[in-house]
């Protein structure tokens, strides 16, 4: 079968690889499709960073690997011992190992697991036509949510997760910083919680109108005083919670100046360095910076139910492509930003 | 009676200024001790910053005026309308004004109303023989508890509001960054609240000389791997809270370094710039940095029953002078970084 295999720095090549076959409580899935996140841009170009070099304790994996962690697909075998599934069955894939024995899995917080790995970093993952996955990464798709929404289950918890710690509730007001497809997951899981009062400060014009076009209300940084309209429009109060989703020091700044008082700014952004960060503005109206990473089920099941009524979109965002132009419509256009979200079909034309 | 009244930038006077008497709702305290804070320090050398250079909309008092907002005393007069306080009464102040309607006011947080003042600051404070207090800063003090301890209240209960932002119990670990005196509160309220491991980092030999001797354990982060240490003593999982009382980089990087996934860093330091931040540090383990401004009533009761439970020590940090030497053996002296703690005590001699 055909697989996007990643060798290491500017090397992922379209290999013929063994088709696999599931092992004991695992099932073959037929992958719909795979999305490329920005932690795959990061192992592409400046890599390995989380793909392992030498065995992975928890998967036993390492370089060269078939990356995708961001996948769906329709189940055509399972391992022995499996039980709950069957052909047919379609899924999206939480590709989470844990080592279920530290103080955070034991708490049900297994996103902060100290040896946390991923299926597609840590083992052979979605750009693939298959790909053999564990029966706990299974999540059941209903028939109303598409393949292709199956695949956006991944990134959309992420945001759904950072939500849900900005501790809002309809009423309040919230603020987005950053319209990428993270910001965009925001948008949609605060629209999800009940709140109408939802912000995207965004500096880019190209997208303020993808997010525009979903229904979004967008600011622009450029030619908007952020901060002063937050205080009009909450009659001083400030944000009920504001989300970091950019990552840069100039987001942070502004965040922290609309943020309420005993209010979160929540950090959802891989940030490349440490961010020269008004920590004073957290005394003076004792908010707080929460960081958020990943998701657990709980997400996954949150987001699932919110795509079968009807609540995402992706409309204007999203581009699906064929494997064989991962490289150039995928990696490269991505890099370049001239696409905002791609999703890999393995199986194109099959 | 003699006060010393602010002017402005470095001009502090001993004044000779009319003995006050108590308005209705009010009483008249006989000062015992007067402590001078970090605050005090930035008004005296590049105020004003907090004292109003125009009527305060609370109190409608302006420059000049008395400073002093950490102070106890004995009530030797009681305004009209008054109940439950009678003369002879030992007292700490809370000095705090509030406007009591706005939502952190309503909610209890009257330490982030938006319109807080200060008496000492926004109106005639504790550094002079007799100040006019308002009821409703009024703490009694125990017999066990001494004014120069009653004198301490107001800086102990900046430490304990932050040790209870910090979500601590007994069995946890605990780190404080800066052994000043509001980290030396902190170790006190750390251990108050039944914490018996608790580590203190400190880069100054004399400051950690003066907490050891306290009992406190401390670490020098100039030979130590703070980090390393906390993460073996731990078993990997990290601190349960790290406090920054010092708002330098180094401690804020440090601090980061050693919480533990989903645990806080209480942020109790007055930051002159933003600091870089390895906000990358609280989206990996879903960390947060948690701002802690002030006191509320509830900690000023908190901070006496521990004194009274002879909790608090004053040896080796805390020294007295009289209040024709609140210059240099006050400001300068802490400014020079030759004293830690100073009490004017404006009646010495009678």
């Amino acid at each position: 079968m055909k697989a996007a295999v990643y060798y290491g720095p500017n090397k992922l090549e379209i290999d013929d690889v063994p088709e696999p076959e599931p092992r004991p409580g695992t099932v073959k899935l037929r992958v719909g499709y795979n999305g490329i996140c920005g932690t795959d841009l990061h192992e592409y170009y400046a890599g390995p960073i989380f793909v392992p070099t030498e065995p992975h304790p928890l998967t036993g994996a390492q370089l060269p690997l078939t990356m995708g962690h961001e996948f769906s697909g329709t189940i055509t075998a399972v391992g022995d011992g499996v039980t709950g599934w069957s052909e047919g069955d379609r899924v999206a894939v939480e590709p989470v190992y844990r080592c279920g024995t530290c103080a955070p899995c034991r708490a049900g917080n297994y996103n902060v697991c100290a040896q946390i790995g991923f299926h597609g970093l840590m083992s052979d993952g979605g750009m693939a036509e298959f790909s053999i996955v564990p029966t706990e990464m299974l999540h059941r798709l209903p028939d109303s949510v598409g393949l292709e929404l199956g695949a956006l289950v991944e990134p959309m918890s992420v945001a759904y997760h950072a939500a849900t710690l900005g501790d809002v509730s309809a009423g309040d007001t919230a603020m987005v910083f950053g319209a990428g497809p993270i910001g965009i997951g925001l948008w949609f899981a605060l629209r999800g919680k009940g709140l109408e009062d939802v912000f995207v400060v965004e500096p880019s014009p190209t997208r303020r109108a993808a997010i525009e076009a979903l229904g979004a209300t967008t600011l622009d940084p450029g030619s908007a005083d952020v901060p002063a309209f937050i205080a009009e429009h909450t009659r001083g109060a400030g944000a009920d919670a504001v989300f970091d989703a950019a990552g840069v020091t100039p987001a942070v700044a502004t965040a922290l100046a609309c943020v309420g008082s005993r209010k979160p700014m929540v950090s959802v952004a891989i940030y490349e360095k440490p961010l020269e960060t008004p920590l004073l503005n957290l005394v003076m109206n004792e908010s707080r910076i929460q960081g958020s990473l990943c998701y657990t089920g709980a997400d996954f099941e949150a987001v699932i139910a919110l795509m079968a009524e009807g609540a995402y979109d992706t409309t204007g965002w999203v581009t699906r492509i064929p494997l064989d132009d991962v490289i150039d419509e995928g990696f490269e256009a991505l890099h370049a930003g001239t696409k905002m979200k791609v999703l890999v079909d393995p199986n194109e034309g099959k």
